[in-house]
C-alpha cells in the first residue's frame, strides 16, 4: 500500500487520492458498457428516474476511486523508489465491505477521494503478507460525502534479514 | 427488482443473470480507464504480478455483474409488461456488503452471474419502498466461485388501492 511495507503502515495514515471529474460523456459511456439503466443513459431517462436527472452509475463512482487510488499509489511508489528504497510487491485486494452510495453523482461533479488506514493484522496463512484495513470516501465539490466503503488490501511484510 | 413489487419478491427467489465473457481486449480497456495496475494491463505485467498472468480488474468483474443484472431485469420487466402488468418504478441500490474477489479472472473466462433473494424488510423512512437483500455470485466456466457480494436494492411496494 502506497509503497509501504506492512510494518510502516500505521492506523490513521490518511492519503488524499486526488479527484475524478464526471463528464456527461463519461457517465453515458460507462453506463452503456456496464450499467445501461435509463437514469444513467440520458437526461430524459434521468428526469423520470429516482435521482431527478442523469446520474453516474454507482460502479462508475467506484471505478473513479480505483483510478485515483492507483495513480496515488504509483506516485508514492515512484517517490520512494527515487529515494533509493526497495519497495514491496503489489498486493491485491481480496474484497471490501459496507460500500455505500450516499448521494447521486451528476454530470459536472468532481469527487475527491481519500483513503484512511483503520487497522492492520497478520495473516496466519500467508506469513509474508498482512492485511491493511481502510475507510475510503468520495466527497463532491459541495463537500458532501457521496461514496464510502471499508477496504482491505494485502500488504507485504518487511523481508526477514 | 426483476419487475416485481416488494410483496411479490420472496426469500429464495433465484435469478440466473446470464453470462459475461472477458476478452483480453476488454480486460485491458477497462484497466486502462479505471484500474491501470501492471497485472491488469499486459501479460508481461501479469507474469510479475500476484496472479501469474494478465487478469481482469475486480471492478471489471463487478461491472460485468451489473451489466448482466440490468439485462436480466429488463427482460423480466418486458415480459411482465407484455402480459399487461403494471410494473413498479425502478429503485436504486444504496450499497452492498461483503464483496469478495475469490479467484482471478483471466482472458477467455466467462462468468455466469446469479442473484438470490435472502430477505426483505420495510423502510420506516420511505413507506412506498422496501429493501430486498440478495446474495450475488459469479462462477467461471470451471464451476469455480470467483466473485460474490451481498446486495440490497430499494423495491417499490404495491400501491395502496
Amino acid at each position: 500500500m502506497m509503497g509501504l511495507f506492512l510494518e510502516d503502515v500505521d492506523e490513521g495514515l490518511a492519503v488524499d487520492l486526488g479527484s475524478y471529474h464526471f463528464t456527461r460523456d463519461s457517465i453515458i459511456a460507462f453506463a452503456r458498457k456496464y450499467d445501461p439503466q435509463p437514469f444513467h443513459l440520458s437526461e430524459e431517462g434521468g428526469s423520470r428516474g429516482p435521482f431527478g436527472g442523469l446520474s453516474a452509475s454507482g460502479w462508475h463512482t467506484a471505478a473513479g476511486w480505483m483510478k485515483c487510488y492507483v495513480k496515488a499509489n504509483d506516485a508514492a511508489r515512484a517517490k520512494l523508489e527515487a529515494a533509493g528504497n526497495v519497495l514491496p510487491e503489489l498486493g491485491p485486494g481480496p474484497g471490501f465491505t459496507n460500500l455505500k452510495w450516499l448521494k447521486p453523482v451528476y454530470p459536472g461533479d468532481t469527487l475527491r477521494y481519500s483513503c484512511r488506514v483503520t487497522g492492520k493484522r497478520d495473516l496466519a496463512s500467508k506469513p509474508k503478507w498482512g492485511i491493511v484495513f481502510s475507510m475510503n470516501e468520495g466527497i463532491n465539490q459541495k463537500g458532501e460525502l457521496v461514496y464510502s466503503f471499508e477496504g482491505k488490501v494485502l500488504t507485504a511484510r518487511l523481508p526477514s534479514p
